[in-house]
Formats: structure tokens, sequence, C-alpha cells
């Protein structure tokens, strides 16, 4: 036995990481208030069915009420040599309040328990993603709003393929960014269910009342069934899905800022503030943050990959490799919240060079496309309009000329069908223009664009509900005795 | 030039896979009859619009029709010298009906052809896992329901921990199942919205009207920004995410029937047609179904994984890289199928030993648990009870006994809070069917979640739309036509 | 049994996959022609060995080379019904000599058979791939060759930072492809051992002789302990993270070269061959290829991450999950060779404008950088050096001027340090020639780089041995007599 | 001016994680030593070469020892303002010796410095990981001596197959980590290269001696090509799939483990200070750390993963994105290690149970295997003594009886070529020891095998060099001194 005990604190002085990671002080100050919130409802209800005392009841609520005060005021309640989260707040408990504080444990475990924490803090953390969203959105409608003059070539493959609108571009983003917003609210939907009363995965032998737990809580339901309770982590997927796909808008976006900012694009530049100097080569301007925002996403989709294979082929339903997950978690939803917010920074700070980018869409032949749709409209037939046209464009490269260059006589050479309208079309204000199908690039269309994306945003801010601050638990217990008043 | 047609032709000798993929048979098979329908669409609303004559219109889209047919019955209009699966429909088009074929290409683009063709036949997939999704959950209520007698253990960390029916842990896997269908739901109405229209990336500058094509085609809206539409994927992150996490719930269940298929737990056993049999080991019966149901869906987490990092800092907007998702998703569709097919024929067929999972739910000392919630209930508090009742079990491992084999005064030795009521807490049948909180595993909870189970089943087969058949667009075009005189 | 027996065929019916991956005609195709040699040689020593009469062992050897030769003439001696590939050559065998053929499975199984024959196959792809390294380093050379005299900007964050030698750069791709060469090496060296005569997992009652059948098919040695030997899927892990970083650095390369083919950098132009045409914009060359470099890696990440997680946590030794991993792999391996392969081809076909290059090195103040090293040569601060010089650019930049426009008085004007040789500090010349440290890019320095590297690519061309072909069975038989008796 | 400002302290305020990973206090307190290291090496050098004063060289190194020295004492050079570790050093360092510190950042650049730093830091990771598996292989190595005796079932697809010992089982798991151990020593040799001397990305114009810096810092050689020399992070990948492979063989060890630790099959339990009290359910041992050495390898593949995603497509050579690798690699580090080192202390502290191992060896059938080997050693072909065997396995199953159990007269009702030596085949002892095939499982091939493996450990412990302390970099220049002075 003693032998036993000595290699106990062997391991635990040795391999400190031994994966109580509620001993990981980051993971114990997120989730210990709302630890102790779920015992409060517990609790409460205990009290309300009848299962405990009243007054007991609320010795226990006010002794935890206490922690948390502590809590707040940077104590941990937690030892080193506590077992686990739950084993210190209970320690901590009795020396408040004696024997009363073992009712805690009555028709609940530490399978539910800590399945319930979490989803209380993802929860959380979902509205602040959420808000961040929404920022960032507001920022890009801003932007699309402050550009509407400036044109830009459009490109497929890295090519400039026909002129478009750099509002138009701030609105694609934009327009992504709605999905994510989207997916997050059909996630937070399947989050906000509440696992507790599933006790260790059998449900209880106690007359508990789990709805009305979750009403304290602000859960919109309970997870019915005690086995999937104790075991569903599907929100690691969902979650984990939805930031790999906020990453990967967020990375495209930096990926074309990235090109406009070489010198040869030179589209756009960071400001001095948001650029390391380089010592050695004082002309050099680093664009490091958009290359972290183009690089970090990466870290969201080894979180992923990590989930998927630590919850493949798991036996059911409770066992320590769920726990496993909780630090790629937690260090999903920063490395999510850091890059929306250095997103809604960046993007306002650049600077953009319309000048240049006019001028990249006139040259370069990008309006080649517009002379094709020209003699389309005119009835010829698409394949013979290209080819037409290629031969145009081949005949200015020789001569190094623009197609604007080109006298009529010039182009009724290639084809009959040319007359003075052409001239109209090769401009980049006329391309853009005509480019008023819905959805496209014309001022018209950005323009409508821009005002019911605005209206979208206004609709969004609407749907999620705010954060379920610890302090609010109180409320929610008077709001629900309310309702059942009101009921009877 | 010649040198450069030379190499050109090497190429296409050598390097086989050059990734014009459409040359590869499966993905043409799937997407030519929705590349065909897209066309018609497009061209009928061209006809309406008065972009094109009607009859021009109608001769397409007859030409379109035969090609169709010509498809169905096996006979691919594509030569290994056409560009791309729409180069190769132009071609035989154009030898259909002459230069009328031209208009097809008109205010349309590959780049938003292809992504609507995409979504086109991904749709119909998704209606075909949604189906495969609902036959697993109805063989899953239907075991439910006829394994409500059986009683076995409950596992936390692979050790026994509380009896419960075989039954909780049926509907255990298909609550997950049902989560997963609001997931592809939830998919779904992202998926179902028209790109075609963008164009190569700007829009048109003919007067099309887009959302006639959405209703032609059963698209419940279209993608609104031009760059946004052809340069969307994310339903790879999405479907591949949803894809991944079914794959994980059947691989869980698959991992405990593999465990309770050992000779060891043996619960259960899978009848001799799904096994293979071992040549030199003609007394071992393998499982190689279950593991195939426990490995394959990793196919699953790489594909996401490979998606994540195709679209990772991909410039905006349109480039071969997004074709190169292609393959990969249909394998991840043709996977899943498979997986849900396999999942729906093995269950019915396992052969559970319902003698041999009581047994392992009375010995083993599972009930240890139900002795402390007796002392709890009796106001014991809840440390003190189960330092009581490690005593007892500790003093019955001494002596190699069960708790049911221990005399009263036994018991009243350790805690005289003991009477003769804790033998009915001993028994199987009185465990499970005091666990009676709601989604608890009593007879009572079970019933009642199979009840509402099956009305949730009822339910979700109302909820997706049948498959778009391609000889439904002349239906489709109707009815809009109708819809709209009727507004008129 | 009858139920049984029509449950069997319902699932061979409708799930064709079932995962008897043998049935897929690619997998069958390519481990056919080495299941047959593993057989011979293992036959070969049982007769050597006397556990088998020697007659008998040439009898069932040369039916397995009717068998051979049959497969090599395109007839598979598969049947639908067989179980997998070792069944069906069995039952073909036993068609051929009749009951002789059962000696083939003494003292041998499907689990070390199926080990070796997936070595076998996998050692003659390693060799493959290794050639194309080869040729593909040898490509690499003979553009760095061409090259010498092509200046360039070096980049850093895709900012101008100092020029360089475009040789410089294709060396320094060669040189990451000699580091993989050296990786495939070492795996090689491992892949290159037996797992034949570890029988299902625990060795046999046989008196084998393991060495004599690795010296039969060329293995350097065998897997010993006979658990490791059946469950030893390493090569998984080690061949796919070779492949990753092999397309890490062509996606890395190939995404410089798009860059440079933008029009914005204008350095390099695909040849017409090698790019799409696109029908509306026919000024347009879209580098669908150098895109298909650049993503296309990410399929086999994706596969070395279901690797991953398909070894995780399986229990030891043999499952079927082992042979879910065999069509990831075979698609591993066709990937690699084809990426290798299009590089092989694309690259001598680009064609790079020097001049362009040149001017884009020498604009842009990209030799601030040598103003900075120019007085701290002559023992400035580095720091204030860097301070003087940012001084001049800012200058500059007002001004619209280059540094080498400055007259020497306004230099001067800067710091006193400055004298006449300050221009040729800033030609691009004498720039490139400045940089002569060891790896440095100064013709001098590049030229002796790109001498050692041809002798480092003569020396590997000696390293790895020629591929196993089958038809050198016999003689590696009468290689291994010969040794033993030159030994006796 | 002064609002760009206003927005970078905004930004420093407000994105605290900017990635300026240096301000990561863990992994400042990582490279800060090695970057001094790198540092006084580099200045020593230019000393030597006469590229600087001698004196001033003198100065600077002891400057920067004294700096060392602070941060040996806790106290860090680096002030939240400073913009990378390198700043903060040279501000430090400006501070201590005023002007002369300049000449650090000659020939150098923050580009190669880091590569350099990385390079040092995971050098001595490698040696600790190394004797880390060392020490685990010591450990299975006398587990296997210690358990010679035991016999137990062998599996396969987790049904028992035949019966081997439980060293054998040992072995086959420390084979697997000595090929770890090559492949880690293979790694080592690519590591330990030398990149700085590259400067910026394409050397210096300094007669810098490269090789110098090398010896004194201990690497085997440089990395030749200035531009690969600061973009190389290969050894992110090699040392990521090698981190990968050793958690696959730890996970399904510790899955085996964990199926033997469960009440069914109760082979193995974990001694109590290794395990968790469940509170409610005290007959429970709950065995966590196992499913952390199952589970925990997976975090290994997410961050494998990323690094892919992370580098695919990079533009060459330097940027931003190869920093963010960083604190993963530093995670994988931490992980690796913490995951060797518990299964080193909780491998020797599992408890066996000898009896019930033999015992399920026994019963259950599995020497059925025995019956058929017998049979075929007395000619009976193959698949005809499979049949007779499988005949002979239904008739005892219907009677409840194992294969002893059977009379000689009932063996012979089967088959004529049954006599008294069946008996023998069919004991356990006669099973282990006939399979003495070279790798079996007899009890004389295990005992030569792990003499085998002893040996080998013991020359794997000469394989790997000491780690590179920083306080011996003055006897290393000392040394390079004294041979450079020998060859004169």
């Amino acid at each position: 036995m003693t032998s036993e005990n000595n290699q106990s604190s062997e391991i635990s002085a040795n391999c400190e990481q031994v994966g109580r990671f509620w001993q990981n002080p980051r993971v114990e100050q997120l989730l210990l208030p709302h630890d102790l919130a779920c015992s409060q409802a517990h609790v409460q209800m205990l009290g309300e069915q009848g299962i405990i005392d009243k007054q007991v009841a609320k010795t226990v609520i006010d002794g935890l009420q206490t922690i948390l005060t502590e809590v707040k005021n940077g104590k941990s309640p937690l030892k080193s040599d506590d077992q686990d989260i739950h084993a210190g707040v209970e320690r901590r408990l009795a020396e408040l309040i004696g024997e009363a504080s073992q009712v805690m444990n009555l028709a609940k475990s530490r399978n539910d328990q800590i399945a319930t924490d979490i989803r209380l803090w993802l929860r959380d953390s979902t509205v602040e993603i959420f808000e961040h969203l929404l920022s960032v959105r507001q920022s890009l409608l801003e932007l699309a709003q402050r550009d509407l003059s400036i044109s830009m070539p459009g490109y497929t493959h890295m090519q400039p393929a026909v002129p478009i609108l750099l509002s138009h571009w701030w609105l694609a983003n934009e327009a992504r960014l709605r999905r994510d917003t989207e997916r997050l609210l059909d996630f937070y939907g399947r989050l906000n269910t509440l696992p507790l009363g599933a006790s260790a995965l059998a449900g209880t032998t106690q007359p508990i009342d789990r709805k009305l737990v979750a009403s304290y809580l602000g859960f919109a339901d309970v997870i019915e069934n005690s086995l999937d309770a104790v075991a569903d982590r599907d929100y690691l997927i969902e979650f984990g899905s939805f930031a790999a796909l906020v990453g990967i808008h967020l990375s495209q976006m930096s990926s074309d800022l990235l090109l406009w900012a070489t010198q040869e694009f030179a589209f756009v530049k960071l400001p001095r503030a948001f650029g390391l100097r380089s010592l050695n080569m004082p002309q050099k301007r680093n664009p490091e943050l958009l290359e972290i925002l183009r690089s970090r996403p990466s870290q969201l989709f080894g979180r992923l990959n990590e989930f998927c294979s630590e919850l493949k082929g798991l036996p059911f339903a409770f066992s320590q490799d769920l726990q496993e997950c909780l630090p790629g978690l937690i260090d999903m939803v920063d490395t999510l919240k850091f890059l929306l917010e250095l997103t809604g920074k960046l993007l306002p700070a650049l600077r953009f060079d319309a000048e240049r980018m006019k001028e990249a869409a006139s040259q370069d032949l990008t309006n080649a496309a517009n002379a094709v749709d020209y003699l389309v409209e005119r009835d010829t037939p698409t394949s013979k309009a290209a080819k037409i046209v290629e031969s145009v464009v081949q005949y200015c490269k020789e001569r190094n000329k623009d197609l604007s260059d080109l006298a009529l006589s010039e182009w009724q050479h290639f084809s009959a069908a040319f007359d003075n309208e052409i001239y109209e079309h090769l401009t980049i204000e006329g391309s853009v223009s005509a480019r008023s199908s819905f959805g496209g690039t014309s001022l018209e269309q950005v323009s409508a664009a821009l005002k019911r994306a605005e209206e979208f945003l206004q609709h969004d801010r609407q749907r999620l509900p705010s954060k379920f601050a610890n302090r609010l638990l109180e409320k929610q217990i008077d709001n629900t005795q309310k309702e059942k008043q009101t009921k009877s």
C-alpha cells in the first residue's frame, strides 16, 4: 500500500501533465464558474423537488456562491492534491458549510457534470464568436460602402479576367461570413441542450426534474437519452468544422491581400504600425499580420483532425479520452477569436491605391471579354466571336497596343459588326456597369446588394441570446418560478 | 508551335491523370446528366427573357435532350480530345443542330456551370444519404423494440458501472443519428442555392433572370454575389464534417460491438454469412465487417483534411484547385453510403446472448452503486455512503462473494441503515427499473423514449424533397410558368 | 442456415464494396504477381528444408508460374465468389495441379502473406519513385545550368529583398528533393524486410528457414518477432510523410511559379500547350497545371491523416483495419508518381522573361540592402546604417527616383561615408556577385554548387537496387544456392 | 502618423497573441539560451576571420554571456515593446557594452538566426526523446525477462487464435520502438546542419566561414544553398511523423492493455495509485492513464496535419508562416516526452493475473489451430484438415466440451490420423513450445530474441551524442582551434 502511494506521488511529481487537465490553470479558470453554477442549479432543483430540505439547499447554494466570489477575487478553491475540479469544490464547500455539502453529489456524477460545464463555457464562447463575426461583417460592409468607386481587375487563376468593383470583393467576403453566421446559429441550437441528470450513464433513482435545471441554466432542452448525454461530444466536430471554415474564408481573403501587397501588384499597403521593420533591409515593409491570417487557420484544421481521431472507435459511453479534447477546444476558441479580432482591426487600416488598381484593370487586355460580349450581342455565335477577338488580341500584342488604341478601321478589318460603340464597351466604367445581372459587379447591383447585406446584418444582430452570465442564475430561478405560477 | 503541340500530346499520352478529371469516367458519368439539365434550364430562360429566339431555345433544348437520351443509353458524347465535359457536349450538340448550339454559351461560363453541376449532383446524393440515415434509424428502433427485455452492464472506461437495457443502448445510437439528420437538413438548405448566372466571376451583360433558372432546377434561392457564387466550396467542409460525424457514430457503435463479440465478453455473435473463415484456425469467426465499420470512417477524416488544406489560402475566385476536390467528394459520398448500407444490413443480423449479458450485469459487483444509492436515500451523506459500500465490496472480494450473497447481519455490520429492502436494490431488475428519471434506463422511460423516437422518425420522413430527377425539368418549367400566370 | 446464406448473397449483391478490397480490380492487378512470387519462394523453401517433397514443390511452383503467365496475358484467376486473392489463387492452382496445391498453405497464413505482398509491391513502387525523383533533379540541374545569367529579385514575405540568380532558386529546389531522396533510401531500408514465416501471429511448428525466403525475394532481412511481423504497417506513416514532404516541396515551387506567371509579375509563361483556353476570355492563358501541382499534394496529407487515424488504438496484432489502408496507399503512390512526372515535363517548358526579371530586381529599391552593407563595411554600426539608408529611400520615394539616380552630393548629404564606389554596389551584377559566402548567390558560388549537385546526383544514381521483377525469382534462387555452395 | 501609432498600441493592447510568438514566455524561455549561443559563435567567427576586431568580439561574447547568466537566474532581457527576441537581446547588449553590440548583426539576419535557434533547441529535445525511448525499451525488456513463464492467448481480430508468451508481446512492442529509434537517428542526422550564414536569403558580402560556426555549435555540416537554408522546415514533417508513429505504437499497446483490464478479460490490473476513484461507484477502478496513452497521440496527428497545411503552397523563401509552426512543435515535443515518461512509469506497475491468462489460452478452443497443424504434419491437405477440425470443434461446442476433453475414440471418429500424441499438442505448453520457427513464440525463440534485443539496446546507447549544453561553447571553440593548429 505504501509503495503504491509512493508511486502515486512520484507520478504527480514527475509527470506534471498527467492529463488531470483541471490542474491546467487555464482550464480551471474557464470551467470553475460554470461548474459552480451547474451545482447551484442542481441543488436548487433538489430542493424544489423535495429530494432535499429547502433550507439545506439554500445553505449549499450560498456556500457555492461564496466560492464563486472567491474565484472572482482570484482565489482558487483547488489544491494540488485535489483529484479534480469537482473534488476541490466539494472540499472547499465542506470547509465552509460542513456535512451539508454532501447533498451536492446526490443524483449527479462527474460524467454528466463535466459534460454540462463544457457546454456552459462553450455556449458563452459561441456568443463571443458570434459578436466577433458580426463586427467583422460590419467592417466589411463599411469598406464596401467606402470603396464603391474603386475598380480593379477581377481574377480567375490569378489572371485578370474582367473588371470589378473593389466593393464587390468586400461583399463577397461578407457573404461568406454571413453563411458562417448561419452555421454558428444552427450549431448553437444543438449545443444548447442539457446533459445533467444522466448521472454516470443510466439516469438516477431520485425524482429529479431535468427540465427545471435546464430552465435555470438557460438551456433550450435536455439531451434525453442518458448514455447519449454523457458521451455526446458532437460539438467538437461541428464547432471544429465551423471554425475551420471561418479560417478558410479569412485565409483566402488574406491571400488575395498578400498578392495585392506585393510590389508588383502594389494595390494595397499595410500601414507602418502593422508591420515589422527589417533591420538590414530598410526599404521593406513585411506583411506579417496578413501572413498570420493566411497561416494560422491551419491550427484549426489540425485540432479538427485531432478531435476526429480522438473520437473514432471509442467505446461507449464515458472515458478519459473525452476529456483529452478539452485543451484543444479551448485553443480553438482562442485562435478563432484572435483571428477575427485581428481581421477586424487590420482591414480598415489597409491603404488601397485606386489609381493603380484602375490602371491594372484597363491594361493587359482584360477587356477582351467585353469585345466578345459586344459581338455576341450582335448575333455573332460565341465561338466565332471568341476567334475574332483572339485575332484582334494577337494583333495588339504584336504592336504593343491596347484594344482601345485601335482605329475603327482596324476593328472592322476583323469583323464588320464592329462600330463606334465598341469603344464604350472598352472603358472600365462601361465594362463594370454593363455587368448588371443580379449579383453582378455593376454599381447599381453592388449598391443594392450592400443595402440588402446591411439589412441582413441588422437582422442577425437579433438572433443570438446574450451570454449567460453566472450572476443571472438567481434571476433565471425567479423567472422559472414565476412561469410556473402563471401556468398553475 | 509544332514543338508545343508535340509536347502537348506527349503530356496527354503520358500524364493520363493530368487532372482533366472529367476524363475520369466515374466523374463524367455522375456529372453529365446534371450538366445537360443545367444547360437546358439556362437556354429555356434565355428564350423566356427574349435574349434568344424561343424557337432556337427549343431546338437547343431538344438537342440536349437527345444527348441525355444517348447518355442514358450508355453512349457518352465525350471524345478523348475534348477539353472538358462542356466542350464535349458543345461539340456533340453542334453535330446534332449546327450553329444554333452556340447560344448555349451565352451569359454563362465554365466556372458557374461546373459549380452548378456539382451542386445538382451533391443535392441528389444528399437525398440518398438522408434515405439511408432514415433506414438505419428505423432498424435501430426496431431493435430497441425487440430487445426491451435484455439487461446488460452499462460501462464507463470499459468497466461495468450500472445495469442498463440493451434497448437503451440502441436508442442512444439512434439519438446520435437523429442529430446527424438535423445537420444534413441544415446543410441541404445551404447547398440548395444556384450559382449559375455569375458567369466567369462578375455577372453578365445580358438581362438574364437567375431566379427563373433556380425555379426550373428546383433551387430554393440563388447565390447572390457573383464572385462568391463561382468560388463557394463551403459544402466540402460542411458535408465533410457531417460525414465524419456519422462515421464517428458508426465507428463507436461498432467498437462496442467488437468488444462484445470477443470470446471474453461473448455478448454477441455475427452470423456465419457475415464473417470470413480462417483456413488454419477453424474455430475462429472473424468480425471483419465490424472492423470495416470501425476503420473506414478514417477515410472520411482524411478527405475532410484534404479539403481544408486544398482550400486554405487559395486566391479568390476561381482556380483549378477547386476542381481538385471533386474526386475526393465523390469518394466521400460513396464511402458514406456504403457504411450506412452495411450498418443497416449488419445490425439486424447480430445474435445477442441475453443470458450472458444479464449474468455479466449481475456479477462483478456492478450493483455496488445501488447500495450507495440505498444509503443516500436514507440520508447517509454521499461520501460516507461510498466509504461504507467500499468496505462491503472489499469484504465480498476477500470472500469471493457477490453483494446479494451477504446476510442482512453482514450488511448491518457496516451500517445500521441497511434493512431487507437492500436485496431489492441488488437485483438487476430492481436496479434498472429504479433509474426512472427522464431519459434513464428504466423500462418505462425507455418505452416512452422509443415511442417519441418513432414519432420523430415519422416526422423526419416528411422533411426532405425527393431527388430532382432530370425528367422533371419539363414539369418544373410548366409549374414555374403556371405560377407566373397565377400571379399576373 | 438458409436465411443466413440469403443474407450473405444479398450483401454481396448490394454492398459491392464490402471491402473485400481484393475484388477491387486495381488492387488485384497490382498485388497478384507479388502474391504468386511470394508463394513460389515459400514453396521452394519448403522443398529445400525437406518439409515437402522437392518434386511436389516443383509442381506447385510451375503451377503458380502458369497462373502468373495467365495474369500477364490479362486473365485473372479470381472469380467473384472467391473469398480473397489467396483463395482465388488456391482454387485456380487446384484446377491446374490437383491436391498438391494444398502444400502452399503449409506454415504460412493469410496474415503474413498479405503483409509480404504489400511490401513486395511497395518496394517496386519505391524504386519507381526514386527514378522519378532523380529525373526531376536532373531537370532542375539542367535548368540551373541554363539560367546562370538570369538575375531576379529574391523575396521574403513576397516582398523583394536582394537580387539572386534564377539558378540559385533552381538549386534550392533541387537541394530539397535531394534530402527527400535520402529519406526515401532510409525508408527503403526499413521496408525491405520480410514478414513471411510469422504465420498467423506466433510463428509455425514447421522447421522453416525465413532467411532463405528473404534471399529468394530479395529482402535484406526478416522482421523477427512474429507478432510484429504481421502487424507492422509503419511504412504507411513513413512513406506517407515522405510523400507529403515531396508534395510540399513541389507545391511551394509551383506557388512561386504561379506568382511569377501573373500578368503583374510576368516573369514566366506557360506554353500554349500546357494551358486550357478560356472560351469567353480569349486573352487568358490559365496555368491549370501549376495549380494542380500546388493543390494535389493535399490529397497526400489527407491520406497520411487517414493512416494515422486508422492505426491509432488498434488492438494488436492483425485485424481487417490493416487492410483498409491499402487503397489509400495505392492512391498515394499513383498521385506522387503523377506529380513528379508532371513536374519533370512542365519545368523545361516554361518560358522565362530574363529582361523583365532583371528589371524587377533593379527597380523597387531592392538594392537598399546593398547601401546598408556599404556603410557597415565602412564601420557604420548596423542600426545607424539602416536609419541612414531609410532616410535615403524616403528621399527617393518622394522624388520618384531610384537610388542609382542620386548624385554623389545627394548621398553625402546623408552620410560622409559615401563615395563613388556606392554606384558599383547598386548594380544588380555588383549586388549578386558580392554575395559570395559559401552557399550564396554569386555566380562563382552557384557554379560551384551546381557542380557539387551534379556529383551528388551521379552518386545517388548508384544507390537503389533495380526493381525486383518477378521473372528474377528463378535467378535469385540460383544465386542463393550458389552462395550456399560457396560457403560450404 | 500619430493615428498609425495609436492603432499600433491598440493592437498590442487588444490582440495580445499577435503572433509575436517570442512574447510567449515558454517559447522565449526555450529559445533564448540557444539564441545567445548562436550569436556568440557567430561573433567568435567574425573575429577569427578578421571581419571585426578580436577584442570587440570578446567584448560582445562576454556581454552575451552576462545576458545568459541573467537568463539562467530567471531574469529575461525582453521587454514588452521589444519587437522580437533578437531585438530584446540587442537592446540589452547595448545597455551592457554600448555601440560595440552592433557588430552582432553583421553578416547575419533574423531569418537565418531563428532557423538556427530552432534547430539548436530541437536537437537537444531530440536527445532527450532518444533517452526516453531507450528507457522505455529497457523497461519492456525487463518485463519480457520477468514474464517468460506467462502464457496467454494470442489474438487476431480480437479473437483468440493461438497461445503465446506474454514476453513475446512485450518484445513485439520493444521491436517497434527500436525501429522508431532508427528513425530518430536518421532524422537527427538531417536536423544537425547549420543554416547560419545564409543571411536574409542570399548569403552575405562578408568573408564569413560557415563551417567554423558549425563546428563551434556542434553541427555536422552546413545547409549549403542560402534560400534553402532559411526556408527549410522539413524537420516539422519528419519529426512530426516520427512522433505520430511512436504515438501509434503506444496507443496500440495501451489499447491491448485496456482490453485486458476489463472485468471480462481480467488479465491485468492497474494499481490503486494509478487510477481515479469513482465516488458513486466504489467498486470501480478506472484506467484513465491507459486511456490517456490511447487518446493523446491524436494530438500529435493533429499537429502533423497542421504543419502540412501550413507549409503547403508557401511562397519561397522566408515568411511569417514559418514562425507559426513553432508553438505546435514545442507542444509536440512536450506531449511525446510526457507519453514516453508515463509509459515508462506505468508498465512496470501493472499487475498481471498469470492464472487467468493461461486459463483463457486453454479454454475457448484456441488450440484448434494445433489440431489442424497436427493433421497437416501427418500429410492431411490443409483444407481437408481444417474441415475435419471444424467438425470436431462443432461437436465440442454442442456438448460444451473443450478439445482436450475428447476421448481418443471421439477424435478418431473424425480422422484416423489422430493418435495419443494429439493430447500433447493440445496443452498450452506444447502449443507454445512447438512454435519454434525464427521469431516465433516458443520459450527458446523468445529467450534468444530477448538476448539479441538487449544487445541492440546496448548498441543504441552509444549512438547519439549528448546534449549540446550551452556552457560547452567555449570548449568547442577551443577544440576547433586546436584542430586547426594540428592541421596547420
